[in-house]
């Protein structure tokens, strides 16, 4: 067994009507769809755009780590 | 018609006691008011003040952008 | 009495499994144990780890300022 | 006669099908018409959105800096 | 009575012949002849040109923070 | 169908010899090949060899960003 | 003796109605009262309140670094 | 052939417990295995963490550009 | 038992004749004098002193986080 | 033959009344005048005076580096 | 005559007793022993050394542009 | 004698088969057999390029701070 590992980062934009949560849960979820070993996320940009004067959707860029398996 | 449009941002700061998306929400009404064509926001800074040990209130900096009208 | 005061920042790192709320809180809650005057505090970073495809515990890095008493 | 001047900078996103440099001379366009005085600008970003895999539109966002009148 | 305010920020060059501190009053000075409630002020940026080799005028770029009226 | 969608970006380096626009355009072109979705781009440098003296070829560090698909 | 030191770095905001260097002067003697070895301050960030348009106090956040005793 | 390349940038954490070449080596070593054509690196970050008062491992984020093949 | 804890970050310079990791080591040992719940570093600026056309000292500024006892 | 290089980067600001790209120009033909061995440059910010509402000159600061020579 | 100038920047450290004004004059007064065409001044970074838990001195980085002759 | 002194920052690039320290040592001795009363480094950017998927060069980019003569 390695006494190391590598990691990957990938860099994703979730979206959500009602939070900046949820924004970050969507991202994981689409992310958990092809990739095992997710490790942690880095929130690195929240924006969105309006719509009626009101938030139609948050933004949240995201930088997702996952272990590269058998590294 | 136009085949570009020109748009503005301007700063705000939204301020809330109860979360951050409500901060940016009261920042977006508050622009509303007076502007038409808003069209999105980026985050800046999030930042409160303390009352008693606890949040006291959000502050959300944040950029708004909106068209310009006939550009 | 003096017609300036001396403010100190400490840094941060709130978690909470909820929301980057509670992870505030639980930084200042932690803060006002041993600290008098909190003032006010500033996000400086949002990141967590994920376990199964979603969020773990949401980890806020936050620097803290309170008054130094007597300044 | 004053012996300084005070500015004023304003944030613009200038767009354009063909080219950075005309998304900036949209956006100067469009500032010079409700202002007088533009003396400078700042690009601060340069991105675009995407057409059938080809750039649809330039987007820079640009600081314009003006003198106030009669400062 | 609202249980929260929004602040909008504008971005300031104030310059001055004698100091860094001069050029932040001249900034505000103009600043106040056209706005109200007027709170806080940012220095983003200390530049200045040059004359026969010594400081010809401190250009100070600022952000200045005000209540929005009735927010 | 989902009422949101989440997004990818990735970091693409395009060169040309001719101007800024055309780098761009080479890594769009690149990534059209195997993607999607490509909806828009974020410069983040630009920088460049030099080759006699001259601009040899322009390089632009841009990100993409796609829709990922049935998200 | 040792052939190597560590020094501590605290951040502090000083403030004056003065100017920009008396803030960092009151912050400095802040500090003195209860640490020695005080090296070197670095300015982080300048910014004040406004008072009638006018500076009501200049806030200048400092980094200040100080030998840790023995080390 | 074409008179132009394009790149992809890739961003890794690469860990070692003895040092931050030794990281670097170990996330290039890594990339070898699937990638042909890397070309340079560039460190992003440098971290680890502490066992027992001491480096466990370090960490170092880097990205690591490669050209595409038939670009 | 707490389902979440609260970290402190503390800023400090290590310094070494040798290499930047002893400057890291040197300040960690430091810092595991009166601390307890060491578990992270991250290196924040790297620089030294120059002694007869040769590296004196390297000088590493690093954050280390470590968890508040009971927190 | 050395086994390594050493480079110097000097930093310029070229201009042009036409675009960025011959701003770049102009200042790499001014380099050349005096310099041997260009290899790259850098672009690390894009701005202009206006004339009449329009783009009087392009002013692009770049770095650009050079191998010493010998070295 | 050229239609364009070229211009360089280089960095220099003015130190002071007094004041941050002063450590400016300093810096740019060493540059005119030996540059003509000197035309502007960027504030990098303030910093200074303690001495007795006062400023010793002023330590202000600046970048300072210049005209190239004949460019 | 003067009071004070003033600084020079130059940038260099200093490369290595073998590691970060001695790509910052062959910087250093290049600069000083042209330079006297080097005085300081900052590290400013770490990276390489790569051979045969292992490091062929650390390529650390450095501004080296020497006293000016007679200041």
């Amino acid at each position: 067994m390695s006494d190391h590992h590598t990691y990957k980062k990938i860099e994703l934009v979730g979206s959500s009507r009602s939070s900046i949560e949820e924004a970050i849960d969507n991202a994981l979820a689409e992310a958990a769809k092809t990739l095992s070993h997710l490790e942690w996320f880095e929130v690195i940009d929240t924006r969105g755009h309006v719509v009626d004067g009101k938030v139609g959707h948050y933004q949240v860029t995201l930088k997702v780590g996952f272990r590269i398996a058998d590294s």
